[in-house]
């Protein structure tokens, strides 16, 4: 039913903001053609610095063979701009209504077999796909800010999204480049932005009562978690730094310490079933490599992060 | 009272385990004689290993002139470990009566000018210094694990603590090549483990409700916020995100969404005070530079990171 996620060559975007055009300077860079719809073509300006700007970093990583600028068009026909397009990424403002209406359009304009993406950060596909005639290929695809830098993208249908349109576009961006993830389930703030606004609000509460400032927030996480975080994440982390024991060791010697107020956050019940998803799920990531090597995997990256950053300061 | 920090050359450290000996690794690295307490000599093969493990890494991150594993000593007296120190820097295991004993102890036979910092992650100094005759020189340098890679020390003074130990422990720690963070409270979990904590329980919540893996909670971090997060911490990703309004636009025209289900854990109440205390500090980090220099120098730094990460892959 949809195209090869290898064989796309045209890719729509919709929206001048920074996600949109993020999002075209990715594809260009990626090789693509890219059709950028912008309300208003008084919005050029404004895209086109972007893209500038994005075009530094992107060919600081590297350009794919055959990336060009040139291979942009930017409309503000909406029909002209999704006529050819093999994929379609949206990142309209944040409004239900406005994007209710724009789904309803596009399911009738865009042909079945194209697969249309939202980056939507804050809305449910559910909610947005409402009254789109064809909403079984609607999907969310949020990425991380700014888009043109940061790989995560976190995917997830609606009710009334098909499966295969996710795993397609699951495929595609891995294609493209992006780091993708299907989420299990659609929950607000889906799984990146949840974790970083947990962090966010004890912060914000820290502030509030006198425990610390914006700026020594800042100093603690990039000379504390944050170089850990950027090479292993926070599962792995704590798995690796508990040796031999990994995960298992985490939890069960230091599992009193989640009813310690550490943060104002509630951790849940470390049941029997908890532990062993965090045990099962760890030991699965480290596959049969042992705890030493993963520890020195850690350390050789944090060291090339650190010295990526002084080197640059 | 106190040396001056620039001057001090021979530091003791007291811990066998990652954290004492990373740091014995870490002091080494910067150049200082070393003289490492470990409790028992039967420590000492696993002490040793840290440090050969560490000083891969300090290698690869430069060392000082001078810099020598040569210029350890180990011993299992603390007498004769402490007797030439001019400050000293405490691992010993994480139990309550331990750490008074042995802070009774090292209150006697420290001379009074030399600073004694404990490493703990979570007891407070008012605590550790209650039966210790001379506490007004100890105080809480708590660093981030591996201790020989994280520059991030957070700093604070039980009740006995005089301010001038507070002091000399930061410019200490600044000069032996640390990034040091002076709290302004004592509350548990210090600052960088409270924020990490909360993103971590929040972790913890949705695998618990089946909403992500383990697998999916690093992707999400490694990925999205992290890479970010290293360059620019929290506050000043989201005020030069929002561009020329900065922190400012992001909280009164995104604060509404403090209200909204983005984590379990609820915001506090987004006071004038609070707004302009987050305002406030990060226009005071970010100077006279303006938002599009800020996020010209992210972008570049998370390109470096990017690419940092790729090549040793």
């Amino acid at each position: 039913m949809y195209p090869d996620p290898n064989s796309v060559t045209r890719v729509t975007t919709i929206g001048a903001g920074p996600i949109g055009a993020g999002w075209a300077a990715h594809f260009l860079a990626r090789g693509y053609d890219v059709t950028a719809y912008i309300h208003d073509p008084s919005e050029r300006v404004g895209f086109d610095a972007i893209v500038h700007t994005a075009w530094i970093s992107l060919t600081g990583l590297g350009l794919a063979d055959g990336a060009s600028r040139d291979r942009l068009t930017v409309v503000s026909d909406l029909n002209k701009a999704v006529q050819d397009a093999e994929f379609i990424q949206e990142s309209s403002p944040e409004r239900l209504e406005l994007k209710q209406a724009l789904y309803a359009q596009l399911g009738e304009i865009v042909p079945r077999e194209v697969v249309i993406a939202s980056s939507t950060s804050g809305l449910m596909m559910t909610d947005i796909q409402a009254i789109c005639p064809t909403p079984e290929r609607t999907v969310i695809g949020h990425p991380f800010n700014p888009p043109y830098l940061l790989p995560l993208v976190e995917i997830i249908g609606g009710k009334q999204t098909l499966p295969e349109a996710v795993t397609w576009v699951r495929d595609f961006y891995e294609v493209a480049g992006k780091a993708p993830l299907v989420m299990k389930k659609e929950i607000p703030g889906f799984v990146a932005t949840r974790l970083q606004e947990a962090l966010w609000r004890e912060a914000l509460h820290m502030v509030a009562n006198g425990e610390a400032t914006p700026e020594d927030i800042d100093i603690a996480l990039k000379n504390g978690p944050a170089p850990r975080m950027v090479v292993q994440g926070q599962c792995m982390a704590f798995h690796v730094a508990c040796g031999e024991g990994g995960m298992a060791t985490n939890l069960d010697q230091f599992g009193p310490a989640l009813k310690w107020p550490w943060t104002r956050l509630q951790a849940p019940e470390l049941t029997q079933e908890l532990r062993d998803r965090m045990v099962d799920g760890c030991n699965e990531i480290a596959g049969d490599r042992h705890f030493e090597e993963m520890a020195a995997e850690r350390d050789r990256k944090i060291v090339a992060v650190l010295n990526a950053l002084k080197n640059d300061a």
